[in-house]
Order: structure tokens, then sequence, then C-alpha cells
């Protein structure tokens, strides 16, 4: 069995905003060698988000506004008495998800025509992490 | 390591569906001649689902009223404008999730009782893929 | 490759709890050997969830008042004319989601500074299982 693992690294300029990282996953898909297999690639913060869907800009803003409304920013959450003010990040990146599992099949990324991997920041301005994790043969 | 992938197609006579592939996803695992291992069942189309739950048709109704509550179909999503009408099911899938992923142990799913593996559509009448990878050994 | 399985077993006290599971997991990885690979914790039960966040009490309680508000308790769900009264259980774990994948490098659960994994129980005062299965070299 081989595995690979790489970090890759974001600082978002708005608190907010969805990043393409399809080509980055790709790369750490190519360096593993891994042929047939799975890719994990997960946000290591707990106020970001990796999910896949179409890179269509009408969509991700109506992705912000829903996540917005689902969970509103500056509301009177429990979490924000402890100093920070975040708690809505926390609960987008419920709705958005921590995570993907990707197939590796004749050594890429096995997705549908329009599925591309993003990370979402909802609490940004600040260094963070993504992992992405391969394993195969 | 084994590895394994087998893609199912749907296509679905109304544009939201829900259809239980547990026996399907058991066919592959059973193909894969893997005895301990992980398999992945992902939608490829990013306005559908894989999800586990009960199969019971009382909750699925309740499944579709309470996506269709936090995720309306026809509202004035910035998607649409793209000439699709589709937006909402975009956001209904983000709400059941893209994946699972299963153990597999003793050469079978892994499944609680009442957990079975559901194809979830929202904007069907169209072919679609969904994808089963398994690996292990 | 190795693998290994563990099954945790639950029985909360009320009806909703979080419980921090993070030993139970590093415990399952370091049993099963791995250096490198994957390890996926899954709720096994469909009225309840793992999931991935922060061990802050105000949050959790964010979380629960969230959960609460997206898929409130007694509303007349069609679900809830079988004789039970948890179909907002089915809902709010689908919100929390039923699993994680976690990456193993060098022996350890590869988490970000503030990743703690959670076992949320939406419909307790029950035995209920959690699965953990790990996979690598």
């Amino acid at each position: 069995m081989k595995s690979y693992t790489q970090y890759l690294w974001f600082n978002t300029e708005k608190r907010q905003a969805f990043i393409n990282i399809t080509h980055q996953v790709e790369g750490a898909v190519r360096k593993s060698g891994v042929q047939e297999g799975l890719c994990l690639v997960n946000a290591m913060h707990i106020t970001a988000s990796v999910f896949i869907n179409d890179d269509e800009s009408g969509l991700h803003q109506d992705f912000m506004e829903w996540v917005e409304s689902l969970a509103p920013y500056g509301k009177d959450y429990a979490h924000n008495l402890t100093g920070e003010d975040n708690a809505d990040s926390h609960l987008k990146r419920t709705i958005m998800g921590r995570e993907v599992v990707v197939a590796i099949t004749r050594g890429k990324l096995d997705l549908g025509p329009w599925e591309q991997i993003f990370y979402g920041e909802f609490d940004g301005k600040r260094r963070k992490r993504v992992l992405v994790k391969v394993i195969g043969e």
C-alpha cells in the first residue's frame, strides 16, 4: 500500500470565500503514485469546509446567502460569550461539510463531469490548513 | 490491497426521488472480494446525494418536505440566471450529503440494524451516475 | 494492509447529548498499529451523529438550539404516524453528519489544533453503537 500526505495552506482576504482546490488535489494524487485508491480532503479548522460542487459564481453566491440565512452572523450565540464572534462560522461549515472522500481510478480523481473540490472559508483572514491524504496502490 | 470500481446509473421519472441502493452496493462488495476495508459510495452529479437512513416512506416524505422548506424551488437564485432552474437542487443535496463511507467487515457492509444506503435525486429525469469504490484486503 | 475494527457503546441519560470520543478513537488507532492510513468513525444508528468540531460548551449549546430550530421536535412529521416520536432526530443527525474520516499520519490521528471527534445523540436513553474502522499500513 502507498500513502501520501500533503497540507495546503490558505489565508483569505475576506472573512468568507470559496476557493477551487481541484488542481492542487490532483497534484497530490499524481505525486502519490497511487493508481487505485481513496483521497481524503478535509479542513483542519472547525470554521472551514471542504466540499464538492459546481464552479459557477452565481451558485457560490447562492450558497453564501443560504448559509447566512440558516446560520446568521451576529446572533446572540453562547459561543460568542467566550470572546469569539465566529459561532455562525462553526454552524455554516457544518452545513457545507468538513471533508470529502474521492475515489482514485487509473491514477486520477474519479470525479463526475461537474464535480470540483472547494475550500470553504467562513472565518478567514488567518492562516489555515487543508489535509490531503491519499492511500492505495 | 484489492480495489474494485462500479458505476450505478439512474434515470428517475420524477424530479426528486429516493432509491434504496443497499443491495447494489452489497453486490459490488461481493464482487470486490474484499474482507476488511472501506466502501465509498458517492453521487457523481452535484444535484444528487448518497445518504444513509431508514427505509420508511413516512420519513422519506418528511425529508422531502424538510429540504424543500430549507431550500425552496423557484426562489430567485443567482444560479438560475444561467438558464438553469436547479439551484435549489444543489442546496438540497448539500443538506443530504454527497457521499457515505461504509466499513467492510468479514466480507460484508458493516451497517447498523436500520442503516440503508439511498440515492437521493433532486434534479432527475436524466441519466446520472453513482460511484462505488471498494478498497481493502 | 492492516485493518482494525472497534465498536463503541453509548447509552445517554438525556434524549440529546454530545460526547467527546477523541480518546477512544485514538485508542483504536494505537491498537491497530497503523502508521499511515484512514480512520472511519460512524454512528451505526440513524438518529445519531459523529462529527468533528470544538470542545466548547457554549458552542455545543448553540449547536443544540440550532438543530432544534431547523428540525423541531413535535412537529406533525409523517414518520411519527408509525408510533415513533423521533422524526426530528433523523433530520438533526442529517445536519450534523453520520460519519467522519480522519487521516492517520505517523501513527496518530492527523487532527487540526481544535478538531475533536464527537458522538452526537438525538434520540438517546438506549444502547447505541459507533463503529471505528482503521485501515492502512
